[in-house]
């Protein structure tokens, strides 16, 4: 059942590329410097796009690791520019990759313990980490920085972020 | 496996029911008129927080209406202050309580059909309807419902979202 998800996590990251696409490709039409909308919060003790980016990755990374045993790629989080929120997601995207089935056998049951801020460890089940942590958090920070984009005015709507379904004919 | 993420469902339902409580009180508090917060958008042409809780319900609400059979409650779309966003909130988690594990059996390779705006209707497998659409669309909603709330200088924090995890001692 978890191994099942890994599609929907690639899926999600993929439309949030698209949407940083769209981005880059607004602050070129509109003559802004990208790092204006790299930088951008929804408020001025939110993070900016970049970390919204990073912990979208990271809570698919890490969240895959801790549940598979595998070891996660490592990033700086030294980001700036669209091309290099780009790189991590397709990292990231690689990693999950390589996630296998097997590797996920049990882990629904499996105690997962793990950092909420620097100074707390939490614990779940498997199944619940992935639900009730992972995939909340990686719809979290993609709505977030789909969020800044568009109140930053890039046209980016709904089915950027839908996008990718299997849909049938 | 459809019946397990109900909970999942509610307890977000239930944290953007949280969420809101501190949008009101932040309203009160600050001597502003709640009704300013509830129209409240991220830019001119988005839903306003009314229409971001409404679509959370009824993302709920339909699919899994449409994924067990049951009839859906009714809802007039009428809401403008936090206390009849609340009653929403309520109420579809009331109809969520009465989808049995039951009627979901076979759920997962059902085909459904569902509207995606005014002109189009898609199909989607169950278990992708689920996962590629409904996920996707009660966080989408409650995300940017909580994101309206932040950006107008609501004290919530990403905690406020992910409330409610079974955690291991």
């Amino acid at each position: 059942m978890i191994a099942q998800t890994i599609p929907d996590f690639i899926r999600t990251l993929t439309a949030l590329s698209g949407i940083l696409e769209k981005g880059a490709a607004s602050a070129q039409a509109r003559k802004i410097d990208p790092l204006v909308l790299t930088s951008a919060r929804l408020a001025p003790d939110m993070f900016p796009l970049t970390k919204q980016v990073q912990i979208a990755c990271d809570a698919s990374k890490l969240g895959f690791a801790r549940l598979s045993g595998m070891e996660a790629p490592k990033f700086e989080d030294t980001e700036t520019t669209f091309e290099e929120l780009q790189t991590r997601i397709t990292k990231t995207i690689d990693f999950l990759h390589t996630v296998t089935a097997e590797s996920l056998v049990g882990a629904e049951d499996k105690v997962i313990s793990f950092p909420a801020g620097p100074e707390r460890v939490l614990k779940l089940k498997g199944r619940d980490f992935l639900y009730q942590w992972v995939m909340p958090n990686l719809y979290f920070h993609t709505v977030t920085a789909y969020n800044i984009l568009r109140h930053n005015g890039v046209d980016v709507g709904k089915m950027d972020y839908l996008k990718g379904a299997d849909l049938l004919p």
